[in-house]
């Protein structure tokens, strides 16, 4: 075949597929999950030359929860699906990621552009002769959707997508039809990386907007900060860490917030959520004059079912498109370049001397007169487990709630999904948490707390933790059933009924022989005092399942209080 | 509360959630699919007065699979789920069936009217304040989107959906808001059935339709019928059956029409599938001067990539919305009542002496020097296995074209998703084809073929069929990976590897003891021979659970075909 005139005047010809991957490398990712399907297949040819991995995924859904997972330990991931089929079997994780401001490139092996113009009745389509349909879905959980028919085109509609991507900390779609996975485009652009910086706030603006926040600030009496999901997703963390250290105010984060601040500042002062907090942590929120509210995602789970008493006459809210003091907002006034300066311009003296926050730590008090291993006890006996550097993944349920009361050493990293809160997602999260830290370098713990009722759904996901050998530690919650929906609604119903699984069994159900990895089931503290003192285990390499008995309908106060809420709010009826 | 206006003009007042339940089942569903979700859980508590089952699927995107499954075996089927979350994560296996016209009713739980009307921040939602966005999606793949908002209209739109499901046997999608789960409707209503009769044909209309048929029919020389998935789905089997027997012309059916003919008639000709069909069968469809195209789907894999080679010129369709007859059309004449016509009409005196098509059975043939379990000697020697009243259910991969040399006794229920293809769709729907089958209290086996590689996409789909004692008999090709990929592209690469489980461990760690169900590892066509002729397990109660070790290459000679032209129209540039 002859070179197409288009393509002579290439300096560098290189093929599409190629110079997507090159890109995907060159912002960070270093494995693809995702299944392979005959509109992809050629694609994943091109993985190996660009220095990717494919992770081998055991199903679409769980292959878009481990990209979420990966993107939130290594900062952007892709997944790559097949037409319909695969990517409509992602829709949920991926809607998730975009619920969640998760960074994910979802790639879409789809028949050529030959195929689409002559309306071919191909498997995986609706039979309508409308290839754009699924595309036209995946737009409303998309930051960007780039349809690959092109050649002219495709680079520069790769280097705006991954832009988009990055920037907007949201997932980007790309529609690969087959006959273009060789088509040529530039490859000398290569030598530029994609320009994936902030746009910087107008200075003007900017100014105007941290003086007025440093005259609220230098006039409170009780000021403190409160950090939220969006301060990790927009990735301000320094600016927040920076601002903490300086000012030596008290900070709090919230449930989507946890693991944003070391819980080791003396200021540090627990997790705030309304009525759903600790009543001494509520009791310091509430008292403030003014609250610098970092990222915040104001949803019912997030707050306890909006239980929040906090005045927006005392807030002042950064946000990553805008700044709002009290009820003057700054829109495209974002809060990187605010903070900085606030932190710069600071003028100590002018601070309240702070008050310092108590974080009690529950572990003693808590070791009641049962042998069960109770919500109560658990959390915060798990946090002395915890150790620097790990990635603690929770679910919603029980420990989604439980979690609040876990004090994180520095430098954990806390892994939820508490605003979209699809269940299962947490042991794909895990499995990508995981691969993500790996593929940085880093050797570091990834820890999953996830119910039976959740684990269920994605138990598959084991069997990619194993195939990569990754360290993961499961702690799976049997208490028999779906714990929270009982608190919800349906206390006793068989439609929160779960069927009761050999858990631990699992791991050699997917080929694990008894070496390759450790298993434990708890049924008493003494036993889970015992393993999470165990050196061997501690250090734990490989995959390590232990399975705690909890009893049946026992859960965190806070689980208790907003599932009421909840269920009132789903039974009004005017 | 008072009741308000509306409500006391009601002669029988029921609740929403009873008045759906209730019309459910009036059609003839019994068992609901589904998970629970805080937006749909007090519907739930509304299923049993109903009549309705629970089955407490294990994923959405399972459920889905197996409502698709159970309304192939009972008609039709109800899935419920919970917004976002759960509605997502079945998207793929309910546009399966819209896909496959396969009539299955989508109940979502969602938020409140007043949350939705006040916009608020709930779980489950991308934060945009949209509720239908979901809803909109799934407009695309629904024949009816019902959004019961407004109660004086919840009772129309019902019953409006549910016979647009079963008239146009495809998806319908319907919206429960929290707040209207109790509303009150007219309950008088459910004395009279929802009309699910199919539209009359204008009998001048089809009057002429059935002329131009007979004439070319009574002219021809070589007639043959051929039977496709849309005559199974549009339900005029009777009227084929009628059609074979009166005339006794040679019939063959399509792979996506494989049981709708009982293979005892002395005509039945066996599956064509132009050039991937077995030669001698190609031969004899080919040679017919008048093929009676009945229900037709002519997608690439049901036609080995478009390989027919029969002529328009020679060819009546009949479709259900319109019929065809060469290249004239008859929009709006529904095949039914032209086929019930054309059986009455015929005129046998009229009709050339029929040329009997020979099936050959090819087992004792296919008994090669291997002691493996091969492909051409398994799918011949399965047929002997059947009995009467089976339903066989076989997914996308070798099983898929292996099937195609089964002999299928009468009354067997071929359950295949050949046109929308989504690999793990057969662990779901033979579970849901199960209990479709006892919901109609038949004794039937059901018999899921499957692959190693789609089985790990919806493994935990067992523990459903072990909930509720299904009888369901799991052959699980064990070839090591993807080979039907593999034949389409990357003979060995690693993307088209997985990972080796313990298949029949699977049941044991979702719970099962080894008394409840049976497994068995089979490597030699001996072992095949002695299990299939072994009496407990042809009666096989419960599970029982199959591993046959297949060699990794080896395919049907169908599929080898079919990949091929595959793989070039996706290799196709220009
Ligand atoms: C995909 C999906 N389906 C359904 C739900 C509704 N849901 C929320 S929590 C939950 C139960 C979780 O049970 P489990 O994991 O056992 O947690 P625990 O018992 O610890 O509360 C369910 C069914 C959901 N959030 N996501
Ligand atoms: C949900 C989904 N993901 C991916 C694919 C692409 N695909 C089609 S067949 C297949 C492999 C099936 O392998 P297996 O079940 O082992 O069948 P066999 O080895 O018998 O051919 C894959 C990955 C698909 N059809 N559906
Ligand atoms: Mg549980
Ligand atoms: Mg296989």
């Amino acid at each position: 075949m002859a070179l197409d005139i288009r393509t002579e005047s290439l300096k560098n010809p290189v093929p599409v597929a190629e110079y997507l991957f090159k890109r995907l490398h060159e912002v960070g990712i270093r494995s693809v999950h995702g299944l392979p399907g005959d509109f992809n297949l050629r694609a994943l040819d091109f993985l190996p030359e660009a220095g990717l991995k494919w992770v081998g995924s055991v199903n679409e859904l769980n292959a878009a929860y481990a990209a979420d997972g990966y993107a939130r330990a290594k900062g952007i991931s892709a997944l790559i699906t097949t037409f319909g089929v695969g990517e409509l079997s992602a829709m949920n994780g991926m809607a998730g990621a975009y619920s969640e401001h998760i960074p994910v490139v979802h790639i879409v092996g789809c028949p050529s552009t030959i195929s689409q113009r002559n309306g071919m009745l191909l498997h995986h389509t609706l039979g309508n002769g409308d290839f754009n349909v699924f595309a036209n879905m995946s737009s409303q959980i998309s930051c960007d959707v780039a349809r690959l028919n092109k050649p002219a085109e495709i680079a520069d509609q790769i280097d705006h997508a991954l832009r988009e991507c990055w920037t907007r900390s949201r997932p980007v779609y790309i529609m690969l039809p087959t006959d273009m996975v060789e088509k040529k485009v530039e490859g000398q652009r290569l030598g530029t990386p994609i320009d994936l910086s902030e746009l910087e706030n107008d200075v003007e603006r900017e100014d105007y907007v941290v003086d007025v926040v440093l005259r609220y600030l230098h006039a409170a009496q009780r000021p403190i900060i409160l950090v939220d999901a969006c301060a990790i997703r927009h990735r301000v963390l320094s600016e927040v860490q920076d601002l903490v250290k300086k000012t030596k105010l008290p900070v709090f984060v919230t449930p989507m917030g946890k693991g944003a601040v070391n819980e080791n500042e003396p200021t540090y002062g627990g997790v705030y959520a309304g009525s759903g907090s600790n009543p001494e942590v509520a009791a310091q929120v509430e008292a403030a004059d003014l609250v610098l509210s970092i990222g915040s995602l104001k949803s019912d789970f997030n707050t306890s079912g909006f239980s929040y008493r906090t005045s927006q006459l005392n807030t002042i809210d950064f946000h990553s498109t805008y700044c709002a003091v009290r009820f003057s907002e700054y829109p495209g006034v974002m809060m990187r370049g605010v903070l900085r300066k606030v932190v710069e311009r600071v003028d100590l003296s002018k601070l309240s001397p702070p008050l310092i926050p108590k974080v009690i730590n529950e572990v003693a008090k808590n070791r009641d007169s049962f042998t069960d291993i109770t919500q109560a006890w658990f959390w915060p006996r798990l946090g002395e487990y915890l150790k620097e550097g790990d990635i603690v993944v929770t679910e919603t349920g029980t420990s989604n709630f439980g979690i609040w009361e876990t004090k994180f050493p520095p430098g954990v990293t806390g892994v939820t999904q508490i605003f979209w809160g699809s269940i299962g997602w947490s042991v794909g999260a895990a499995q990508g948490a995981a691969l993500g830290a790996r593929d940085m370098g880093i050797d570091r713990r990834t820890i999953l707390m996830v119910g039976d009722g959740s684990f269920q759904l994605t138990c598959q996901e084991v069997s990619t933790m194993l195939r990569h050998r990754l360290k993961v530690t499961i702690f799976l919650i049997n208490n028999d059933g779906f714990t929270i929906e009982r608190w919800i609604h349906g206390l006793e119903e068989e439609y929160n009924d779960i069927v009761m699984w050999n858990y631990t069994q699992i791991p050699n159900a997917f080929g694990a022989t008894d070496k390759q990895f450790k298993k434990f089931v708890l049924k008493t503290k003494d036993e889970v005092d015992k393993l999470l003192t165990d050196k061997a285990f501690i250090e734990g390499d490989g995959l390590q399942f232990v399975e705690l008995r909890m009893p049946k309908l026992d859960a965190p106060r806070a689980l208790k209080i907003t599932a009421e809420i909840s269920a009132k709010n789903n039974a009004r009826t005017e």
